[in-house]
């Protein structure tokens, strides 16, 4: 069947996740229902990334076939106007190949958190951001960040429920930058563990707000224990940004 | 009574605009009430600009006599603490002389219009972009503003409730500007007419979709005419980004 990849933006705030589950509105599901009068077959979206409930996507991907084939812009709008009710769309659509596949294909996953470090609380990005009132140092959480760059196991940074293998992750990228009244933190890895970046950005605000070291930091992740995690970062200021995938060669 | 100068942020959706009015929330009116308990006299809030329903603020300027005198920061975090279930932000409280006048001492009005070009409607901007699926060309929209720049008579893009005495104002800048899918204007004046923005944004629309050249522009100011006027962009896009004031000398 005719595989078709999508790139979907979306605003986490009021569903249960990405994942199609029974207590509530996913963007699975809700894709998948747009998707339904264009194809004989009921559609099944395969997404790079299963996002949490309230998390956000700039650049989440699927992949998804369709029976028959369809003109790639008679896809891409007669999907956003099913979902214009919802505050999901979808930015692209291209055709693939039948060996893509969303998430195992994937090189790359970039994850963007952002707080909104100051005292008045958020108005427009109210449920987008993680809004922290006391004074964040953005410098010194830059500087620590860079001990969590690279391969390690993360076990200190990963959810109770995490399903993954190994603990062992290599994180490409961990950047901390100040624009205005907000602190960004970038994240990099080809996979992420459960809840990694939330975790990650957690300990750094302990960093930033000057209630833990570098080395505290340090002695967290080499204890690899999830009880020496600071609070996890709530999914409001999480953004899954873009999923790389390796170019097709020869 | 000791003054105070507040600078405002504000989501415009769901009040009827800056305004106390009795058809439904307001700005001024939520503002005054999260003042009144820090005051012995009912506060009044007067505001630089009075945006319309569904403009939103990212630097609004208003002042507040407040008796007895309160800290600076009391008074913002107090205000927030109220505000809390809308969508509005006092960023920051200065002591002013009385004789500050949040409107009548404004020098300068910036604001911002946010136009979505893209054929996927919009998902955390809805409501706070106009979102345009045809493609628009900013850079012919950018050239064609140019003409509006400087002192016109401006009656083709005046709302015909507008109230200023006289239609001829000073337009200090109008730049368009492609910043990803998003075409921002900048308009900055020492005041406007009613709708004045919206309307010669929705006439460089017009421009940018090729609908009219540069001389229809031209042709369209020099008509002083409303019914000369392309359609009026809608409130969403609106923000009333900051209000000057000249430095207090000597």
């Amino acid at each position: 069947m005719p595989r078709y990849r999508l790139t979907i933006e979306y605003d986490g705030r009021g569903f249960v996740g990405w994942q199609r589950q029974n207590n509530g509105p996913s963007i699975q599901a809700a894709l998948e229902a747009a998707l339904a009068p264009m194809t004989t077959v009921p559609p099944l979206v395969y997404g790079a990334g299963r996002t949490d409930a309230g998390v956000h996507a700039l650049g989440q991907v699927a992949h998804v076939d369709l029976e028959p084939a369809r003109a790639l812009d008679v896809v891409r709008d007669a999907a956003n106007f099913r979902l214009k009710p919802t505050a999901i769309a979808v930015l692209e659509v291209e055709a693939v190949d039948d060996d893509f596949h969303a998430r195992f294909s994937a090189t790359e996953r970039r994850y963007l958190y952002r707080i909104l470090n100051r005292r008045p609380p958020a108005t427009f990005d109210r449920g987008r951001v993680w809004h922290v009132a006391p004074q964040l140092d953005a410098e010194v959480m830059a500087t620590a960040a860079e001990i969590l760059v690279g391969r390690h196991d993360f076990t200190t940074f990963r959810a109770a429920e995490c399903q993954a293998k190994s603990p062992v992750k290599t994180l490409d990228r961990l950047e901390v930058a100040q624009r205005g009244a907000e602190i960004e933190v970038t994240a990099v890895a080809r996979s992420f563990l459960h809840h990694q970046v939330r975790s990650l950005v957690g300990s750094l605000k302990r960093v930033g707000e000057g209630a833990w070291s570098r080395d505290d930091l340090a002695a967290a992740l080499a204890a690899r224990d999830r009880t020496a995690c600071g609070p996890v970062a709530p999914a409001d200021g999480l953004y899954l940004v873009s999923v790389g995938y390796d170019p097709v060669t020869g």
